[in-house]
């Protein structure tokens, strides 16, 4: 089994490096990840500029690449030849904010398990529900852990090329985590305001700023099982159709 | 009924100005798009640094406002209160290229109307499926009068703030596009290949390159709606939770 370890925080990130060595338990592992920070960077195919690959070594000396590209681009740039051998899986992250509701879109951690299932390869994005005022260095080891688990039993339950997952973890320690749950996507509460600034030759700017989102902790929702203390897993579709509304729309004399 | 049109081509693409000029038929429009293009850039949230917006004037001496954030930016700094009053809708376009299956992700057209849908104000994505190797100037105007007419019909029928349409126009005159068909994303066909080349300092870099990207036109579909020359309006969701798959994955002992 060989997995793909990227991630939208950049290659020296600890989330990753805490990703790599537990997906090593399950297989064979591989990193390509961005060169630096892509957060809420979308979905990105770069075509109007070539991307650079180099080498890197991680803190505890894994030998990986990076690359000027966006996560997705990593994602591409292996599963089209780069890496020269068939990847069984990507999983992207750790993140160290949670990906939920309509983050998903956004989330560069997400759309690299995206591009994943469009080359033909599962994928999985991993993100940390971390406190919104944490100081310090965040413990990525019991999301780490649950990532490992999760893709075990994957290769055990079976997996096809169009499975795509969006797991979450609460900020616990291995024993405080109740336990998965296989959740629907959640509404997130954006609280986004336009911060005008003035430069310093009378110039204005604006910040897109605002307090961190919140969600609402429906039951059955991914925020929902990170405020009851679980681990999240929403499958996506990459099919956005609104069949409901293609239905009512179908009906309009156009 | 206020509009703002945007698009992922920048400020001063033609396909804009042909959407501004007949959404003007219509309602009221305002201008807040790219000073650059950002094709394939995906759905960008920038928080890492401050946005600047300034007035340009069209060529057709339309005011408009242009900004160096992403299409989706654009959206979400207007939306936040750049505008100082309420919009009534979002178009978004035209693009010179069809927006089709799983481009939806990608798409700076497709996701600067995503994130209207995010901010409550319905958004519709108008693309262009011109031909593959077509040169010189594209004629954006019978396109144009297609936004319009379902904008207009939208304005009748009644749509809500979750009212999000990917329209795709084939490249026909007005007389030979057949209609409208309400359609389900289809399958995008990738072409993409990895172009090896090395600099002159013997530095290998990578471009994602290959052919450009097909499509599968099956009936009911997006494509298929485009290659029957028909207008393909394709609702999404941007719940992207594959409920299939959750009942699947909600059978395993996690």
């Amino acid at each position: 089994m060989l997995i793909l370890v990227t991630n939208d925080d950049g290659v020296t990130a600890p989330g990753l490096l805490a990703l790599v060595q537990e997906m090593r338990r399950v297989g064979r592992v591989r990193v390509l990840a961005p060169d630096r920070n892509w957060s809420a960077s979308g979905h990105v195919k770069t075509m109007h500029r070539p991307l650079r690959v180099r080498e890197v070594l991680l803190a505890d000396s894994t030998a990986a690449f990076t690359s000027d590209g966006a996560p997705s681009d990593c994602v591409a740039v292996a599963l089209l030849g780069y890496l020269d051998e068939k990847v069984d899986l990507v999983v992207s992250g750790i993140n160290p904010n949670a990906n939920i509701g309509h983050d998903v879109t956004y989330s560069g951690t997400v759309t690299a398990a995206m591009e994943a299932v469009i080359g033909g390869v599962p994928g999985i994005a991993v993100s940390l529900h971390s406190p919104e005022n944490h100081l310090g260095d965040l413990d990525y080891g019991p999301a780490a852990r649950v990532a490992r688990n999760i893709v075990e039993r994957l290769f055990t339950n079976g997996m096809d090329s169009k499975t795509l997952l969006n797991v979450n973890v609460p900020y616990l320690t291995d024993h405080e985590i109740k336990g998965v749950m296989v959740t629907r996507q959640g509404l997130r509460l954006y609280r986004d305001r336009l911060d005008k600034r003035t430069d310093p030759r009378g110039r204005p700017y604006y910040w897109i700023g605002g307090d961190a989102p919140t969600a609402v902790p429906d039951e059955g929702t991914d925020f929902g099982a990170l405020a009851q203390g679980y681990v999240s897993i929403t499958p996506l579709d990459l099919d956005l159709t609104d069949y409901p509304a293609q239905e009512r729309l179908a009906k309009i004399r156009w």
